[in-house]
């Protein structure tokens, strides 16, 4: 049992344990540098990520602005799902912030599985896009009506090591505030 | 063949015709007076509906000002998700802005069809829920970039009555602008 492995019988813990071990089977080990970038806009995503060790963020480009969607870190998912589901160009970038290791499955290996043990890799594939849709459901609604405290704070739920990792001028810029204004926010959220 | 049936041919157009039969056979029909609420904060939200007929809205409320997600007319799925998914109290609500002529599926109902023809439901629910998710990463990305003429547009697309059918202060509302902004906004994306 690898380490890609543990992370996913208890990531997916209620499946059988020869889905859990077909599924990680499936990923090939990866790594990149500091700065190297999974995606860039207008490439085709035909992967799934799961960083092992590392950060990336994720940021859209329009009219020369800069706007970060996302940080990922150890044992997240990464990706450009739509781009991933529809077969399209991405309009993302996805950076590495630190050296990453990670294990990449590739949309073809993926419907593969849907092919060969239907009802259980279904399933697995329903409740993973059930995952992404909650997560970003709940983000449209922080986006909707959270003010930046509300927003940093729900960043670093379950990431307390977050800003240690990711430099505080990206946070700030997450946030569509200034690193002062991130500055204060820290100091009276502690 | 009922409508429902015939709508659903189309929107789960790659499924074998006999698991769209078993999936609309499924549902219930239903109707609500304009004013009345498919779901309220707090409710626990068991049931995916589809609009026949009919226009809705989905609000939160917090601090006491009200932020609307999401409109709704005919043909299209209206739910709180997260809290079908999650079996945990809505903090949204659904209110009908016209009278309302609806089909409902209930999550017990949704389960057993999972479970008596596993690989087929599975996977349309695999896609369901990849749907949703294409749907508010859409939503997010707007949210985090699109001013708000263009926040307008999408909203209309595909939906050029929606004007037509929702009050216009509503309208407003969502985009976070003042009603004469919105007509500006109208007068010069015609």
């Amino acid at each position: 049992m690898n380490k890609l492995h543990e992370h996913f019988s208890r990531i997916f813990n209620s499946f059988e344990e020869q889905t859990v071990t077909a599924f990680a089977q499936a990923f090939n080990y990866k790594e990149f540098k500091k700065g190297e970038y999974l995606l860039k806009e207008g490439e085709y995503c035909n992967h799934l990520t799961f960083i092992l060790k590392g950060a990336m963020m994720c940021y859209y480009l329009k009219d020369g602005k800069q706007y970060i969607d996302e940080f990922s870190l150890d044992h997240e998912f990464i990706t450009d799902y739509t781009s991933f589901l529809t077969h399209s160009p991405s309009n993302k970038n996805i950076q590495c912030l630190e050296d990453c290791k990670v294990y990449v499955l590739s949309n073809e290996s993926l419907n593969q599985l849907y092919q060969t043990n239907s009802a259980n890799f279904e399933r697995l594939g329903r409740v993973m896009a059930e995952q992404l849709y909650l997560q970003w459901h709940e983000k449209s609604k922080s986006l909707l009506m959270d003010n930046a405290t509300e927003r940093y704070l729900k960043l670093i739920q379950n990431r307390a090591e977050l800003p240690q990792r990711v430099p505080q001028y990206l946070i700030a810029e997450y946030l569509g505030i200034t690193p002062e204004s991130l500055s204060r926010i820290r100091k009276t959220s502690v």
